[in-house]
Parts: structure tokens; sequence; C-alpha cells
């Protein structure tokens, strides 16, 4: 393909997902297909001679599109939102099409700084302590990751690293072996699925600490946690608070999880996955009160804030303790030294490749502005207490807990069965994609508003669909008691009649 | 921005990077920048309002491109290729365009089947054994993981849960940490950085054994390492056999590795992370005999196959292992069980979310065709052997080891200060990029054959640079050695004078 048939392939492209978009409620949410559709369809061997790029166009639309579940649909309200913008789009463009992999500043210098620039103005948009930047004086700097679940291994893996050296230190005679196995890492049980695999996969004990009623971890259950350890030889190592638990978009208290860790010297990690982009808006950031003390910051701009998967944002207090950890060197890798602040961005994570993901952001942070951002979120979140309200005008329905951010969970009062129903006819018919949840033990249904796209007609749509099939469920459900009336009508009459 | 806007800057983006690339070797290949050029001149906080596409374009082209360094130009030749096409790029539009995330078959089915289907594509192109295609009947497969580190991390990180189940099954009073302490992972002197990052972060004692004189790990060697640890109470639980080293790209012998892994019961994970590509051509193909002794493989379609990064190709020939080793379910991930073999790619992954990369895998096996890939590898190695004869044509330097794939080692006779010098001259120029490496103990430099736009003339101009530098240095050195020479000489007539 030469770059003329390139130009066309491309355009082609631009315009298949600007209609794609402009057309997405004509679609079904959810695709009518079963497991094994495409396999089934699908040639078996990779063609031998080139083809051409419109029939990968033409099996784009018949084949791929309809298995596709459309995660920018309005109607789609299940799991949290995964960005994705026409800036973010571009950028990649972009970035693709330079192909560099800054695993060095030589290696791209554009690709290392645009990173450094970029991290910078987001962590000031979202009112982060100033120890966190690289533009501050000291040792601290955001880094992109691939996803929260890579922050909080790297977090963890840091956590590990800086303990057993420090041990190690001031006890040569320990093994390095045993130590290592008394480590325990502390989260919430609303962490995500990704938090405890962190535990799994960097060999960490992880406690999932009860929650209180509103679903956060507190810190006196985190000092009981440490003390309990600690008088059973372990030594506590690393914690995760959530800022926004999936399940429910609980806010743990930094404010009292960080003194606590600053006392026993355990690093504090906070995954603010979801939740964090709504710190550019000021009148959120009471959320984060605390986090000054925590050591390590991430949230996704490829989940609130309208950029492509994969940009996560880590920032950390001291770059040196992650060099620390991770730097394998090699004479192919050698690198100009220098004495400026620009940091070699494979000390900082743990794979050794990296793509110029700093220019999707930029594109984001430009296109939209601060201001289109703000507008963006509080636009999500004043759609969600609009869902609310509609939930509450049915009282058949219960709103629980309060919603927060973009998300309401609700549940049928009449119980879990009921709601569960609702749920799974939903799902079969396409039309609003939503997830289960669960509250005080209760099974609710979380709804969230996820495109960009979404407006006050199409939560009004969702919400129509919500209740014509709570309609039926109640209509039925009528008609089955009024059937076992008349049974037990029936049957009472029959026994009378013998009785008599 | 809205659709229509999109169309603009999203098509302009594609003419911007076709002109990029029709122009590319107009550039330097190195930018003229210094550490902080960009930092000191892109404002210090994001833009408060929405900006307009056009200064974006404007500042991409003044700003951020003087600071790249050009990958694909056919003067690059340092590290190894990464890959770019334009089929590549416009299967990632696809991808962003749709933006789904596909941890589960229902969060977007054809995400996790389209990757099914070109991952069996691509293990038979490289002739792999049928036990690690999911089309066969067995538990194996390929999954898309991120990079080779990540690869050869999870394959660590799966052969360490294994073991660890397997010895608490047989022996239920052993403790889990003591086993894992015990653990011990080997490859050859000769790994990529990333494969002992894999040990320091899977925390497991790595071993670099020595290689023979060809820079292979050979299985006398391995056999004994293992004995070695066994005596002193440890367990050997993970292997890397490299296919293509990173510094000379060697080959080592699977047929010897494989058998004595399979005795001991350790896991083989083979990395043929840049050589992995060249299994398409049969030719290449007996440089992985003993292939099917190894319990995971992995090659970068991201490197040598024209796909963008990221885009690692990994197999197993039991997906159960990974499922067992990465399984943390949660109630918002309840997904509809089925008996068919599409695996939740989730469980075979670090992270919890990823990207439709099979979209990119899917558009370059379309576009080039098997036909294709196996012509651009022939012309790379044929470059490469095409650049080794013209650097014998000039007998102050020597190739050495032999060329593997397409890369050349080289360096002057005379020295490794002088080699030295050679490649920093070079590299302060900007018109030919090259690392160093060592072979033997000789400091060499490294020249791959990396952009895909590389053709004959491309390697004389490369070369016609290096013969024009050691000319100068040549000189230079004539220059030096004369005025020593004329030093002496005067020093003997002042001597000679003097003792008269």
């Amino acid at each position: 393909m030469d770059s003329e048939q390139f130009r066309e392939f491309g355009k082609a492209a631009i315009d298949l997902i600007a209609d794609y978009i402009d057309n997405i409620r004509k679609r079904d949410v959810l695709p009518s297909v079963e497991p094994g559709y495409l396999v089934d369809v699908m040639p078996e061997n990779a063609p031998e001679k080139p083809e051409d790029w419109k029939d990968i166009i033409q099996d784009f639309n018949q084949m791929i599109l309809p298995g596709v579940t459309h995660w920018h649909s309005p109607r789609f309200h299940a799991f949290y939102p995964t960005g994705s913008s026409y800036a973010s789009i571009v950028g990649n463009i972009l970035a693709d099409g330079l192909g560099v992999i800054g695993f060095s500043w030589m290696s791209s210098p554009a690709c290392t700084e645009l990173e450094v620039v970029t991290m910078n103005w987001l962590g000031k948009l979202l009112g982060l302590p100033e120890e966190f930047l690289n533009c501050s004086p000291g040792r601290g700097g955001g880094v992109i990751q691939g996803s929260a679940s890579e922050a909080t291994l790297v977090g963890l893996l840091v956590a590990k690293d800086k303990i057993v050296r420090k041990l190690l230190q001031d006890h040569p005679s320990l093994d390095d072996g045993d130590i290592k196995k008394k480590l325990v890492a502390y989260t919430s049980d609303q962490c995500n699925s990704s938090v405890e695999k962190a535990g799994l996969l960097g060999a960490m004990k992880m406690r999932l600490l009860k929650s209180d009623s509103e679903g956060r971890l507190r810190g006196e259950m985190l000092k009981k946690a440490f003390d309990e350890d600690i008088a059973m030889g372990l030594i506590p190592c690393y914690v995760i608070a959530n800022l926004g638990t999936t399940g429910t978009c609980a806010f743990d208290p930094l404010y009292e999880l960080g003194p606590i860790c600053n006392e026993y010297d355990v690093w504090l990690h906070v995954d603010a996955a979801y939740a964090g982009t709504a710190f550019i808006c000021p009148e959120y950031r009471h959320l984060m009160k605390g986090v000054e003390l925590a050591d390590s910051f991430d949230f996704n701009p490829h989940k609130w804030m309208n950029v492509n998967f994969d940009c996560s944002a880590m920032w950390v207090k001291d770059g040196h303790d992650l060099i620390k950890a991770f730097d394998v060197q090699r004479i192919y890798l050698d690198d100009i030294k220098t004495e400026t602040k620009i940091p070699d961005y494979r000390h900082w994570q743990m794979p050794l490749g990296r793509r110029f993901r700093a220019l999707k952001l930029w594109t984001v942070l430009r296109i939209y502005g601060a201001e289109g951002l703000r507008s963006h979120i509080r636009n999500h979140i004043s759609l969600a207490q609009h869902f609310a309200r509609l939930v509450r005008t049915d009282d058949r329905f219960l709103v629980e807990p309060e919603p927060s951010m973009g998300l309401v969970c609700f549940r049928f009062k009449q119980g879990d069965n009921v709601t569960k129903t609702l749920l799974e006819r939903l799902t079969k018919k396409k039309n609003v994609y939503m997830v289960a949840g669960s509250y005080r033990g209760r099974y609710v249904i979380r709804f969230v508003v996820c495109s960009r796209l979404t407006n006050k007609d199409d939560i009004e749509f969702s919400w129509n669909k919500i209740k014509e099939e709570a309609n039926l469920i109640s209509s039925e459900e009528i008609h089955i008691k009024n059937n076992m009336l008349k049974l037990n009508h029936i049957e009472n009459l029959t026994l009378c009649e013998k009785s008599k």
C-alpha cells in the first residue's frame, strides 16, 4: 500500500467513524450475536495475496460492526465510561504515524518531553499538591501508564522494593525472601478486581478490609489491621485507597488513611481511576482531602476524560523510588546523561517499550480546554441526578446509596429477584445496557452516564425502557397473583363444597 | 469538536502523516534538540478555552516534529525495528473509533473473536505446532499482550503459580512464601533487559547463564544450573529461551533446552520478540526447531511485522494455567457462561482493560497478505547481506559475528576505542543512527535494517556516511602519527645537538 492508497483508505476510515458516531443511536447498544459468530464466518487462514482496502471496509461493516457492544452509545450505562473523542482519535493517528518508541529521551525527545508537559498541565488542572509535579523543585513527577491495574501494581512493586531495601540496610543479616513473605497490602472490600489482582501478580498478601456502611475504608479499621499484623510478625507495606469505588462510587477518606500510613511508614497509593477526572472541577476536590499524604496517585483520563484507552495518569512524590526498583541497564540502552529533570521513562514503568501516548492527551486537553472538560463532567453529573429524579418518581423503586458522580444505583423495593429479572430482561432486549452491583448486601442495578454524547433525551429514553420493562413485570406479577388468588378461591370453594 | 470538524482534522492528520513518510529521507534521522527543548517552549498550563485544530497541526509541525527521532527513516539502524504501516494505522483508527474495551466476550464479542481468528491465522503462518492454537482440539490459544516484556512476566507469574499450586497439593504442610523464595528462573547472559526486569518485577531470582561463543544458551549449561540449584534446595521454575538475542541476534537451541525443561518439569517460554516474524518464511523455521517442547511462545508483530506498537503475540499450550493464575471474579464482571472455546481474555493477561488490538493485526495481514510479509522479511535480510558485503570491501573493518536476520555487527580491526569514536561521531552528525553492542568482549556497532521503506540506495547512503567518517578518522590518525613522528624527529635532533 503506497501513500496515495493510504490517503484514500485513511480518509474512508475517518468518514466511517464519523458516520458511525453520528448514527450510533440507531443501533441496539448490545449486539445480537452468539459466541463463535465471527470465528465461524471468517476464513481459516490469512490471505496469501494482498487484498484491497475496500474489501476490509466492507467486511468491517458486515462482520465486525454487528458484533460490537457500543460503548459510546448514549444507552450504554454499564461499568464506567471508557474514553473516546475525536480529539483523541486524531492524537493517536499522529502518534501511530510517527511510530516512535520512547524508552529513553534520545529515542524520541518529543515523546518524553510532551509527557512531562501534559502531565504537569493535568496535575495542575486536578489541583494535585505541587510535590507530585515534575515542574516543582523535588523529585516528584507524572508518567502515563497503560491502566489503573498497571499503576496499582507499579505502586505495589515499588513499595515492596523500598521497604526491602530499607530493612536490609538496617538489618543486613535478614533474608530478602523472608522479608517479602511477611509484607501485607491493604485495601477495602469495595476495591476493583484489578487491585486484588495486583496483590496476586505482585505476590503480596492483600487484605480486603471491611468498609463502613457507606462503602468507605475508615482509618480506625486500617489502624486495627496494621496492629494485628504487626503483632503477628507481619509487615504492613502498601495501602490502596479508592476514590470512587467500582460498585457504588464511594470515596475513602484520605484524611483518615493518610496520617496512619505516614505514622506506620506505609506506602499510600490512591486509585481514582474513574472519579479522578472530576477533580478538574474545584467543587469536587474536597473528596480528595488528604491527598498530600499519599505517595502515589493514579486516575484514568481514558475513562471519564475522553482520552482513548490506554492513558492512565500516575504521579509519584519521589521518582527515584521507581528508578531504584525498575532500572536494568544495557549497553544498547546507553543514553546521554543529563543534569535536567527529564526522566527516562522506561525506569518509571514495567515494560521497556512505550508509545507516544502524550499526543492524545495533548490533543484532548487543547481541543476541549479546561472549560470544555469541566462542562463535560458537570453535564454527566447533572444527567445522573436527572435520572435519579426520574427513578424516584416511581415508588416501586429505591435509589440507594445517594448518586455519586455519574453513577446511580437503584433497585425494586420488592426484592432482589425482581431487580435481577428486570436487569436480565433489559439486557436480553439489548436497548439499554447496565450491570449489577451490590449495596448493603442488596442486589442493585448500576446506571452510569457513560457516553460523551448523552443528553437529557437519552436519559429519558433509557428510563422509559426501564419503566416499560418494570411495568411488564408488575402486570405479569399482578396476573400471577390474580391467578393465584383465583386458584385459592377455587380451592376454598372446593373445600367448602367438600365440608358441606 | 463535532463530526464535521473531525472529518477535516482527521483527514488533515492523514495527509500530514502521508507527507511525513513521503519526505522522511529529507530529515536527519536524529533531532537537533537539547534536553528540555520542549518543556521550555510549551505553555505552563493547559489552555482554559477550547482551541482550534489547525493550531494543533501547526504546533505539531513546529514543536513536536523537530524533537522526533525518526524510527521509520531508512537511515535508522538502531535497536531493532518498531513496526508501523499504513495498514496498521488505519486498523487503529477503526479500533479507536469503536473505542471498546474487550475484557469479556460480552463487552464486545467482535473484539475477542477477531483476536482468536487473527491469532490462529498468525500461528499458522509461523508454522507453530497445532497445540498452541485455539483452533486445535486442546486448551492452547493465542492472546495479544502489550509487549514482550509483559509476555515474559506473564509466563513467569503463571509458571510460579503453577509450581506453587502443585507443591502445595503434594505437600499441604508447606508454606506458600517458603516455596516462592526458592524458585529460580534462567536465561542467557544475552537476554534483553526486559527479561531480567521480569525477574525483578515477578520477584524471582533470575540467573543469567553464560552463553557459548556464539551467544547461545546451551542445554548442558542449563542442566548444570538446574542440578546446582536443586542441590542447594532451590526449585527451578522458569526458563526464557531467546530466539534472536538483542545483542547479536543469536538463537538458543530449543531442541537442547526443551528436553531438559520437560525432564525437570520447568516452564519453557520462548522470547522471539524480533526474529519471530521471520518464521513466516519456511526457510527460517529450522531456527525454532524444538518449539513443540515449549509451554509459551511470544513474538512482536509490532517489531518486524509492520504492526504498530503495541501488539505482542503470545501463545500458550494450556490457557487454563493462565486463568488459574489471573482470575479474580466480581459481580459487575459476571458474564454469560459458554461452552465454546471463546476465551475471556482478561484472565489471559495482567490488566483488566484491553483495546481492540486485533483490528490492526487484521488490516496488516490482509493488506500485505502472507506473500507481502514474506517479501518484506526477505528483502530486509538481503539488504543486511548487502550491507555486510559493503563493509567487507573495506579491510579496515571486520563483520563479526556472521550477520543474522536484519542485523550486521561490525567494528574497526584497530580496536574498540576507534570503533566507539566512529559511532559517537556519526551519532553527533545525526544522518545515520546505530547503537553499540558487544561480541566476545569487543565493542561492536549494531547496524539493523529497520524501516519498511529501506532500499539498496538507502543502505549505500548509510554505508557511505560510515565510510566518510571512517576516512576522516583514519586521516586524522595519520596526521597525528605524522605529527608525532615529526615531534620525535625534532626531539631527537635536539638531543643530538645537546649531546654534541
